[in-house]
């Protein structure tokens, strides 16, 4: 019979006062697509129509991305993907080198993977549960998903911890994370962390707002308690930062997941690069996945189409699909992971560029673009 | 690289007057569960959260319903389905016993499923393409697909030819459907038909707006030539015909693909049978595949559980899928296809018990059933 | 303070047996266009953006089909509106001559407007509300909206007691509701009633998918009881009819709230006009209000650009309001009936035309227009 | 005749080269809440059901808000709302202590409101419009709007004037923005901004990812420019500030526009608050208009009764609706505006509390609360 009990019979009406330990039952398992090989599948879905075909074209995009040798790889994340069981995912995306840099809210990086590499867990959860009596038993819930708010003190107080220990000046979400990274190669619990892997990898994350999350918690209390000598999270530093990878990539990619924050500061890196005088090309390719709607002009569910008419995307291998995470990134990730054509793609380590350059231009290509470009204008 | 072109390079600007040809060039593909085993991964799908849960909870429930040996099934069809490469799969659990009858709106069953058995195809086509130049080239326009215009003139006139051919009497739509497959039988050019196939296993199909589709188009011809002697559809007929099924049934549960009238029209069978004076239990098991808002109080995104209290649907074994059908339902299909459970189910051959049948009650259980009503009220 | 109870509030945990009386408290009450000038309000929301552009030029769209003295107008109705609080609008647009002729689901003409001119009421309800509890005090709910079902079983055999007293043959949904109309005009306790001012009005009302509703019950059990003599629900009888009502007018418009099978019924009017020889234009104007999305590609969501690739809606004055239709047509409604241009507009009788014709064609246009058709063919 | 031009008649498909002068005509228009008086209106939608009655309860709600004396009113604004004609509604809520603090994306604030203030303005566009001739026009589309790239760089250019003129120490973004403020009392080639207004006020307006806008570009030049001495946006520094506005405020109410980072940034105050040691309660008030699906399990759509598992949002007096905003906001805004209860209530000019302060707590109430919170503990 299916998995999850139904709550009529799990809570009956003269159950209201149930028990902490009777609601963190079962575990969310994360999805691991290298145990599944759907390329048949999908390529089939590619011969469809509506979203099946869409999300066929998107997996093909992906792989073209991940043969395309001069194509830097930016994944962006948003929404409650890794309590919603595809942290595997994303980690075995990182640790195959099919992708550069991250871009990504809070909660995905925080809350959910720095949390279970704590020794955390996320559980199932009923969507039609009372949320007074969980409030009431410290239980948070996403949808259909229990967290304990207990630990996730636990995990806020860590991120204090971790400011508490560095150089009070400004830094980059992407440099706090790499921190977090470093202290989870000591400490981890759970090493199958996407914050643990991306460190182990020398990929950047960037967090555009990184006091929206436990880390913000961490943050303000450190900033608090030490009125007058605290570091700060320079977000126009992230900024800068991401530009840089834009600017040293001959070619990009965009997968996202969700759009938010994440698609906005990705896709921007066009326009920044040029506008700090460099002649840097629209995003090659991009493919995003969501459930936004487009009539309601935000940037969430806005077209990859509209995004060409800012110069940002170009058109021809670009793709929404329309489709839930959860659904079409394994099957996506899936794809891309048995096509195998990562296995002729080198690492990119961009956090050693961002950690050993202060200024820019710094790389031969770079100074011969800064110059192209002074000379043409 | 991804095997739709792009509309730029396919149509630049300066060619405005495409040829028909030029646009109806690539054609769908139908999926083929049986070649895509997917158990393990809709399994793992059912340990996560969302979507993805709640999809492999479907597949699981519906998987459950093959098992139940006293439970009739019943797939409810809306949505452009068979046009988007979905018929293999609704073709494949007609043949496996996997299906004892069909609810549909009339455009899957006529304009799609009827259309392709007569020998035509359905087209990629472009979502931005201009439908001024589609509509010059009479090519009609579903979302990303292509149809031409004239072929589907020579599928309503078929269904005139077919109504000339019957009675002059009231006719479930039922009744007219079997006539087309018994047409397909000796006429068919595509014999992977859910009409054809439906009419080799006895497996009824109801269109309840049957007068709503290609087949509307013969039939208002056949009746405005033949004003004092025609065939007429008798939407009533239908509902009684399938509310004799689930008096039939000791057990019921629904297979829904997107909402609308074949969604309602299934669930009111329980209180229909009730009505009549029979002691049907609600459908013990219920899926939905759909992308309808719940929030707008149609039916078609209302949930299992709003249809529970009108006493249609038991709690416990139900499940709403928020996908979009072409990604969902072969994963769903495809579950419960290579679980096997079918192979020990027999087949029900409803369209018998429907011809047989004149009045009710007929069957001894029909007969205990209203005995045993009248006895206790 | 707001209006409605918090649902902790009015039912506390320890209170998980409430009274039916105690839910069926609060009336639905139905919004009254003519007490709320926004003509103004709309007027600014066009120039805009996004959803309020879209819902001022559908509105003005709808005011220019009453200034246009060739243009019939077809009222499509999907979703729960009469329940909802709409059923004061479409009287005040079938008592002022703003709608020519409507074509809907059951459940709005049956189940609630039928419903509450037998003197019945809907109730405020809880979209948190656990359904089984409300199951098991016979109370129907449509997402925050609660119903009787004792009522609604008296709705039921009040169909199969009209069905009873007609004559035998094949009758058109139209024909049956013109009969629920004639009960009506004797027997209605409440008089704001859709189906009764179409009486008065000669507005004919067709609903497609009939026995899909609460007179399905009715109509069942008529058949059931009546083997051997019963009246039957011809579709195609309706399609042929509302066919002739397109082939009579010179210009028609749509006025579409919801998707489903009204939509598409009134936009096929112009490809069987054209089938049977009729030289119909498309629809000149066409406005839908709807939250379906566009990306699966089911019709409910598909644009009226699409229905153009049809040859069925003429481009240049149709629009999409992406609005739920309880906020959007109280806002329309209230423009046009501001705006008075319906006072010019001549009752157009419909119903007359249909009862008195039996075969086409009739009047002189559409004499002189099949002598045109056949000249040019 | 409706306002807005076809785009068949007015782009033929032998103009494929229109001039930038030619699609940059239509000025979108700003509704202006004081001209529409919908208090009947509203109070009459919230007697029927779904939306309506949701969008009824709202404005009720954020009316007992504006009548709380001791509750504070935080605006949470996301997706393109200035650019759509919200402008006007956003000023008069600042400008009639209709709202003490505004928590907002960087479009929003720079790219659209910061922009008009410069003199530049946004245009009717066309959704359908080819983008790639837009991209070579310069022209950048937000859904059905236009935007003139070159005015963008003015105010991309023009932010990071302001960024040299200022000490090169980490700020919030509430500080730079209070610049910005300062800058258009002195240029502003048009007054009725939301960044003017709320510096005349003593508003704080907060943006949590604020290099995620046009402010970015010219954040990152001047950082880039002076690479050993820049300022830089401290995000920690924003969530600290907002959270003491939380301490300070009695009672707080949330009016949400879209969801995103400022949603889930206002409501974490409570959870900061607490984690700082004061004994702030939850959000007492609660209202949100959106369209994002709680099915994703994303924050954007997730319910206010979820926040409340999660100890965020109070039960009672909380609502979604679920509405496009620019049909919404006007009429919420209106509602309120109208019913008066904001001409009783004093400004609260938090900005001053922000720049007085250094470190908390500070205010006498801070410090009760502060050892309250100490001697319970």
């Amino acid at each position: 019979m299916p998995a999850t009990r139904n709550r009529l019979e799990a809570y009956p009406p003269n159950d209201m006062n149930p028990k902490k330990s009777e609601l963190l039952v079962e575990e969310i398992e994360h999805i691991d697509i290298k145990q599944h090989n759907v390329v048949a599948l999908v390529d089939a879905m590619s011969k469809m129509a509506f979203s099946a075909r869409d999300l066929g074209r998107a997996a093909q995009i992906y792989d073209a991305m991940l043969r395309d040798d001069e194509c830097a790889i930016i994944l962006c994340l948003a929404g409650s993907l890794i309590s919603a069981g595809l942290k595997q995912v994303v980690v075995d995306l990182v640790r195959n080198n099919m992708v550069d840099a991250i871009v990504s809210t809070g909660a995905i990086i925080v809350d959910q993977d720095f949390f279970e590499a704590l020794g955390f867990k996320h559980y199932k959860g009923d969507v039609f549960m009372n949320d007074d009596v969980l409030r009431r038993l410290a239980i948070d819930r996403i949808y259909d998903t229990y967290i304990d708010e207990d630990q996730l003190r636990i995990c806020d107080s860590t991120c204090g911890e971790i400011a508490d220990s560095l150089e009070p000046r400004p830094h980059s979400s992407r440099e706090f994370i790499r921190e977090m990274g470093r202290y989870l190669s000591e400490h981890a619990k759970n090493r199958e962390s996407v914050v643990l892997s991306a460190f182990d990898k020398n990929v950047p994350i960037f967090v555009p707002a990184f006091s929206d999350c436990s880390a913000g918690f961490g943050l303000i209390h450190h900033q608090y308690r030490n009125p007058n000598r605290h570091l700060s999270i320079d977000s126009a530093k992230d900024f800068l930062e991401l530009t840089k990878i834009k600017i040293d990539s001959k070619q990009s990619g965009l997968v996202m997941i969700g759009g938010g924050v994440p698609k906005n500061f990705a896709q921007d890196t066009v326009v920044a690069g040029d506008y700090l005088g460099f002649d840097v090309g629209m995003h090659k390719y991009a493919v995003q996945i969501t459930v936004a709607d487009v009539r309601d002009g935000a940037l969430s569910g806005s077209t990859l189409k509209e995004a060409n008419s800012w110069g940002k995307v170009d058109l021809g291998a670009e793709q929404m699909v329309y489709a839930e995470a959860t659904i079409a990134l394994p099957l996506i990730g899936s794809y891309a992971y048995h096509k195998g054509n990562w296995k002729n793609r080198a690492a990119r380590t961009y956090t050693k560029l961002l950690d050993d350059t202060v200024a820019m231009p710094v790389t031969n290509r770079q100074a011969e673009m800064a110059t192209a470009a002074a000379a043409s204008s």
